[in-house]
């Protein structure tokens, strides 16, 4: 049984509950919630069981806890021996990685800057430095990513090429965040509308929300 | 042949340098100079080359453009079939990425946001956006992902466990930068330097600068 800790309807922990649904192990998994507005994260519970008190962690069965979702997320695709998220050979493994890495420095967590520091965030006990200028810029950031990603998937339906992978999870988790927001793939990006409906028709999809 | 794009002596070209030296590729690799601060990164010949502009990038005999360090080096180390740098099983592939990807975020390129932000940087042609207060923060945050880091020294001989990894790469190479800096390892963090000395003493460490 694996466990997750994590705070549902997160981005982050979105991410992983995708890995989790594509790779058939939602269902062997047990959810605990940590309470992040609540600063529950932060608790002596929490860090004494994960000290760096990042949430989604994976805890397996010997009590190892993974934290960062990209390296979750890894570690489930090689369970199945079938590395279909991550990739198989180099060059797959490098491409995939890569627009990863892309995704979640230039779209989510652009996005999630903004959302720290220039709404409320967590709120005032979670969010000790915030800084409302750099949070702007970061939204800018977000938004020329969204560009580049349109332009990405021109000709291709998948960020990585050809195949549903990592890169799209994130990037799913990026647009669930600018649905939060209250923000919007501007109209004239029709590669990203077209990704967005074939990505969140998965059935992956309705187990994040 | 591999053609890397660099600038030598920056942090993150030296990342694929020790990357390379480590695999045995660095004498079957041209490397070609981009001047950074002169923003030939932004020069439509290099963008023709490489559209995002990023410095390091691999180019492979097809005309691949690889970037992103990770994605990098995850490439150079998939080709040997032993991949040492990146992991082999599902659980070593997490555990290397994840801490990679702490020190990537919370040192390297917290103190790569520092020299944005905070010091001149690449220069006013180069440095349209700073953001002087983000930058002290981010220094802040380098230094006590650096107090943590001595933290997972406690045991082990490397960030991984007891293999030099990419994540000790990523390590070093914001040690490069805070000696750029002028920074110091605080001397009480005694982990930190003993695993200074000892991966400055690889051979890869005399190629990177």
């Amino acid at each position: 049984m694996l466990k997750v800790y994590e705070f549902k309807g997160f981005a982050n922990p979105a991410r992983v509950r995708i890995a989790l649904a594509e790779k058939g192990l939602f269902d062997k998994t047990e959810f605990v919630q940590i309470n992040l507005p609540a600063g529950e994260h932060r608790s002596p519970e929490y860090r004494a069981k994960n000290p760096s008190g990042l949430v989604p962690a994976l805890e397996l069965e010997d009590g190892t806890i993974l934290s960062e979702c990209s390296a979750i997320t890894e570690y489930l695709d090689g369970l199945s021996g079938e590395t279909d998220l991550t990739g198989r050979t180099a060059i797959e493994r490098a491409r995939i990685n890569m627009m990863q890495r892309k995704i979640e420095q230039g779209f989510l967590g652009a996005a999630t800057d903004f959302f720290h520091h220039a709404t409320e965030g967590l709120g005032p006990d979670v969010e000790l430095y915030q800084n409302a200028d750099w949070g702007r810029h970061q939204l800018d950031v977000a938004m020329k990513t969204l560009e580049w990603m349109n332009g990405v998937l021109e000709g291709q339906d998948y960020f990585a090429g050809d195949a549903f992978t990592i890169a799209d999870i994130t990037a799913m988790a990026g647009c669930a965040l600018l649905d939060f927001l209250k923000l919007e793939i501007p109209a004239g990006y029709k590669n990203m509308h077209a990704w967005h409906a074939r990505v969140f028709a998965r059935p992956s999809a309705a187990l994040a929300a």
